[in-house]
């Protein structure tokens, strides 16, 4: 864990750094800014418990930098972004909380744009907008907008469709067995698409009423959440929290391809390498979830209708594909 | 040393913390903004070098918050609020790096308003005006503007006066011996107004030549930096950097009265109550040094007129004087 206050260790610092708080709605957040070269910094906002404040920190600016990357890769004219509240203790007041962030936005006059992230709601952006206009994610009358994580598990869905024509050389997703991990808003709509497609699928989640309708649903086998990422499957996706691939758990993998919607799934650079040594195929989680800032930066946009955000997100895979094939060229040379 | 990113343990937390980076420049600064319910939060700018970042943030959040109590004590329309930057290391373009904070204080639009303070000068404010109106001190032609330090140490200088009248009883200065810790840019002034007013001195300072400076200039005797708080003296006046008053001082302090410029003199709230049992009487710095801000205030304002300020800056000696006779009659029943 990093105590530095203005970035990551051995990174380029972040732009700004705002520590904001609101003593009538208990609100503490972190806004961080990694940078603004390509334009306003756009990513989701978290609500989540943390242990301490500097681990709040260190993940608004690991999540803040990865947003850089992202949204670079995906093409788009925003630079990177990311927002953590530190959730309240006990009872509080949702829309207020959320009024009081949307006010520490606007402060940043538009540096930052926001839009949902683990934990947070369409209903907590709706509520944001009479404070501030920098936030997206908000479902609109006769408008594209809303909820970015079906499009963010369309993006992995293409993915992984394309890592099993390239990596595993199968025509289609039909009988190739995936694990989930994590049945959260993303978790889910990538489990209904796999099971369109028919794929087998193993779940785990902390939430059993998921897994259970996951099993009914989906005829998904359920395992233990301490078992999933060495469940013997072709795929594993991780859709939970980040830093989920780590030197206790890469040795224990045994599906050959990972795809999922997490972010920051690698815990550092070194299991990168792990995974490479051991032949699994690891996508880039900034590069296969950017399908729900694809989707909240069209709708900031305006420029957001179903049809073409759908053709956006799908070239992710023909962005994987590219990268494969490039992986494949390199290593035969 | 809190490590709370948010404010110090026990206290209200901040508003608003800005970490601002600028990579061009080396920019590495922390803009506190205590509080802004009486207004903009108005204090100086640090220029400092720190062991870590977080002795940084701890210094702007408790400089800050001393700022909220400074700017109600001396009853001006401003919250509290306080920046400081990380020295870079080695040589920098000081216009550019202080043309870079300037843009870090206009990205608060108004909710933090800068001036000098310790390592930094008009200079640096002056550069500062082409990046945002939100700044103070600087030398104005045939208008009232420029360094605080002088006014500071007005306010120190009258206090010392009110002090030396109610607790050692005596109607002057004149041979009154006082103890300076530190001969920097309100030491330097309040050495001045204390000679002339007959105090004999006796200085330390780590910059030799201002100690050679006020022996030959002064008539000031010279103790090594070591010694001086506990200086056989009458008054003490810390005039160096804060926490000097700390579990190791307090005992040695042969001084009966201490009033000086500089910031949080006292390590914690437990070395105050030390110094009262020892039966020293101490002049709260938030009170006493508050000179410098009354000025830049005033300048920030536009009402300022250098009879006008020091009329403002005198009131300090009226408000010790009032604090003293409560306190003797609170004593006395």
């Amino acid at each position: 864990m990093t105590t530095s206050l203005f970035g990551l260790p051995e990174q380029a610092a972040h732009e700004r750094v705002l520590l904001a708080t609101d003593p009538a709605t208990g609100l503490k957040a972190i806004l961080a800014v990694h940078s603004t070269a390509r334009g306003p910094a756009f990513g989701g906002c978290r609500l989540w418990h943390y242990d301490t404040e500097l681990a709040a920190l260190n993940d608004a600016l690991r999540l803040s930098q990865g947003m850089s990357l992202k949204n670079a890769l995906a093409d788009l004219p925003f630079g990177g972004g990311k927002a953590v509240i530190l959730k309240p203790e006990g009872q509080f007041d949702r829309p207020a909380l959320f009024a009081a962030f949307g006010r520490a936005v606007q402060s940043l006059n538009g540096a930052y744009i926001t839009a949902e992230d683990v934990g947070t709601t369409t209903a907590d952006m709706r509520g944001m907008q009479a404070h501030t206009p920098f936030v997206s994610g908000i479902p609109r009358e006769g408008a594209f907008g809303g909820d970015p994580s079906p499009k963010t598990a369309w993006g992995v869905f293409v993915s992984i469709q394309a890592g099993v024509r390239l990596v595993l050389g199968r025509k289609s997703l039909d009988g190739v067995r995936v694990a989930l991990q994590g049945l959260g808003a993303v978790g889910w709509h990538l489990a209904e698409f796999l099971h369109q497609a028919g794929a087998k699928l193993v779940v785990a989640d902390v939430d059993a009423a998921k897994v259970e309708r996951a099993v009914a649903q989906l005829g998904a086998v359920a395992v233990p959440v301490g078992e999933i990422l060495a469940a013997d499957v072709d795929v594993l996706a991780p859709c939970a929290l980040g830093a989920s691939l780590n030197e206790q758990t890469v040795p224990a993998l045994r599906a050959k391809l990972v795809a999922g919607a997490a972010n920051n799934q690698l815990a550092t650079p070194a299991d990168g390498d792990a995974l490479q040594r051991r032949g699994i195929c690891y996508l880039p989680d900034y590069l296969v979830n950017a399908g729900g800032i694809i989707s909240v930066a069209r709708e900031y946009r305006g420029e957001g209708e179903e049809a073409a955000v759908m053709a956006e997100v799908s070239k992710i895979g023909e962005r994987v594909e590219e990268l494969l094939q490039r992986v494949q060229v390199a290593d035969s040379t």
